[in-house]
Formats: structure tokens, sequence, C-alpha cells
């Protein structure tokens, strides 16, 4: 029973590093489509996030038989209920990841925003991606190093996001207000990205270490 | 044992009840904050947006507590999963309301958007409250023609996220470009709101029904 168990929390733990390549996957082509006005490609983001939704589906679907047919208690039960969380904040990363790609859709043949602030959603893009590949590493090797890193990495993004509202309020943004609307939700998009990376993040630490270390990962 | 466990549901199903009014609440006070420019409310808003937190966290570590005391399997089971989503979909909810009041503050003394758009942003507003209020209903009663007047309610919600774009790009919007990335990001939050509001409605949906009813819900 306890093998079959433990080949169980395998499979679970195997499905959230597809699901998290999928997602870095997901916002590495969304963002080439939408720095590139590639409507092909966007098209293609948007159609791979049905396999993103069916991974999270199956991800629950295991984890629910599991709590079913082996009544898990204490680590083991909060592993489970933790990977739920997890599929749930990795199934939001790829809608956002899509949500960037249809706007790259919507606006074809034009790109979606100004040349003038594409380096700092590329810088944020980038971060996302390096979030996406570090927690891919964090659900394998368990080293919490890399929730510091992705925390880091987040607080950047965080700091990208505030830097687009400056950039939109400076003298040189002489774009059209559908323009600037486009460009707002653009930001907010990719840095929930980054936030929801943080929650799993925290997850993974918390499953780790047994409790919140809110102090450790600021 | 199955007394006690009817028991511990009911105390679930409770706590679900108080958040979707605390959420109703927030959204209701972060609204008025927002229309009248008042920067006291807006803090209030802010500071109760920690109990819904609170809340969530007592839920979630009750939902475990039976998970872990009570085995439950089957029905029971999915209606314990599906309360750890509903708690996460309503926290969110709350977020959102804070989001709105933290603009409120942000901008004071200045209203954060100009009359022009006002009365579209209160018919979302009064939308999303009558969702909260609704799902506080559906929660009691399960009456899943609720359900279809959520998910209509969102409907026009949609609309109205979709109409905002359209009055930015309109001759009469002469704001600032960040003027116009704050209120794209209001109608983002009114928007994710009833989201929210709709995710909380189908799991209800789906406990009673046993079944996911697109076609019912569209």
């Amino acid at each position: 029973m306890r093998k079959v168990f433990q080949a169980e929390l395998e499979g679970i733990g195997e499905e959230l590093v597809t699901m998290t390549q999928d997602v870095g996957e997901a916002m590495r082509r969304a963002w080439t489509s939408f720095a590139t006005a590639d409507t092909d490609l966007a098209q293609e983001v948007i159609a791979a996030d049905a396999r993103i939704d069916f991974l999270q589906n199956q991800l629950d679907e295991r984890a629910i038989d599991v709590l079913a047919l082996q009544g898990p208690v204490a680590a083991d039960l909060r592993m489970i209920v933790g990977s739920l969380r997890m599929s749930a904040s990795l199934e939001r990363m790829g809608d956002l990841a899509r949500h960037i790609a249809q706007l790259t859709r919507l606006r074809f043949p034009e790109p979606v925003v100004p040349d003038r602030i594409l380096p700092t959603f590329q810088e944020m893009a980038t971060l996302d991606m390096e979030i996406a590949s570090q927690l891919t590493e964090l659900l394998t090797t368990r080293d919490l190093e890399l929730v510091r890193k992705i925390v880091s990495a987040n607080s950047r993004i965080d700091d990208l996001h505030a830097s687009v509202f400056r950039i939109v309020a400076g003298p040189d943004w002489t774009a059209s207000a559908p323009t600037t609307a486009d460009a707002t939700l653009t930001s907010r998009y990719l840095e929930r990205f980054g936030d929801h990376g943080v929650s799993v993040a925290r997850k993974v630490s918390y499953l780790v270490t047994g409790e919140w270390e809110p102090a450790a990962l600021s």
C-alpha cells in the first residue's frame, strides 16, 4: 500500500513538473509572438493552453483519487492538498501567457505596444521564464535556495511593473489611449505570472520545511 | 463519527457563507470609497482584507483536519476539496476589492477616474455586489437558478469591460495616460471579481449535480 502511495505521490510530482515546463514554454512563445507580432505563433499558444488545463484536471483527479483510496494524513496529506493549490496557480500562469498571445492576435498586423516600452516588457517576460524554469528545478531538487531566487526575480518584476506607470506618465509617451490600456494589461499579466510563481515556490518551501518563512523569503 | 462529520461539513459551509458576505461588503465599501474619493473608507477596506485572509486560512485548516480525521470519500471528499477551491476564489475576490481601495488611496484627493466613465464602473461594481449576494444565497439554499443568474451577471460585466476599451478609444476620452492606465486596471479588477464569483457558483453547481454543465450555464 505504501509503495503504491509513493508511486502516486511521485506521479503527481511529475505532473507538476510537466505543468511548469508547459507554462514556461507558453510564456516564451507568447512573448515571442507579442514582440514580433507573429499571429500564427500567438494562435499556437492559445491552442496549447487547452493542454495545460487538461493537465490540471488530470492532476486534480489523481490527487482526489489518492485522498479517497489512501486516506493520507500529516505531511502526505498536506503534500496532496498543496499539489491542488500549485496546479491551480500553474493553470492561471498558462491563462496569463494566453492573454498576452490574445492581445498579439487582436492587434495584428500592428504591434500591441510601441518600441519605447518593449525593453521593459522583455525584461519582465524573461524573468517570468526564469521563474518557470526555476520552479521546474525546485520541484525536482527541493533546493530552497531557488525559492529565494524566485522571490527576488518577482520583486524585480514588481519594480518593472511600477516603472510602466512612470513610462506612460512621461513626456516621451505619445501612444493612443487604447495602446496605453493594452500596455497596462500586458504589464499586469506579466506581473501576475510572477506572483503565481512565488505562490508555487512558497508552497514547495512550506511542504519541505513544514513552516511558512515569510522573513527568509522576503 | 458521522454526526461529527456532518457538523464539520456544516461548519465549513457556514465559513464559506461568511466569506461571501465579507467579500460582498468589501466590494461595496471599496466601490463607495472609489466613487467618492473617501480615503478613510479605502483604508478600512484595506485593513479588513486581513480578516478575509484569516477566514480562508481557518477554513482551509478545518478542511485539512476533516480530511485527516474523517477520511471522507466520494461526494463528501469532493465537497471538502471544492471548499478549498471556493475559499481560494473568495480570498482573491477580497484582494480585488482591496486593489480598488488602494487605487482610491493612491490618487487621493483626486478621484481615480473622470466622471465620464463612472457610470460604467458603477454598473460593474453593482453587478459584482449582486454576484456576491447571490453566492451567499446559493451556498445557503443550493438553488441552482442562482447559478444561471450569476453567469448572466458576469456576462454583462464582460460586456461592460469590453466597452471600457471603446470609451477610452473614443473622441470624448481626454484623460491623461496614467489615468487611462488606472481606468484599465479598475475595469480589470471589477471584471475578475465576477469571474471568481462564477468559479465559486459553478463549483457549487458541480457539487449539487455531480457534473459540470457548461451548456446549461452559458
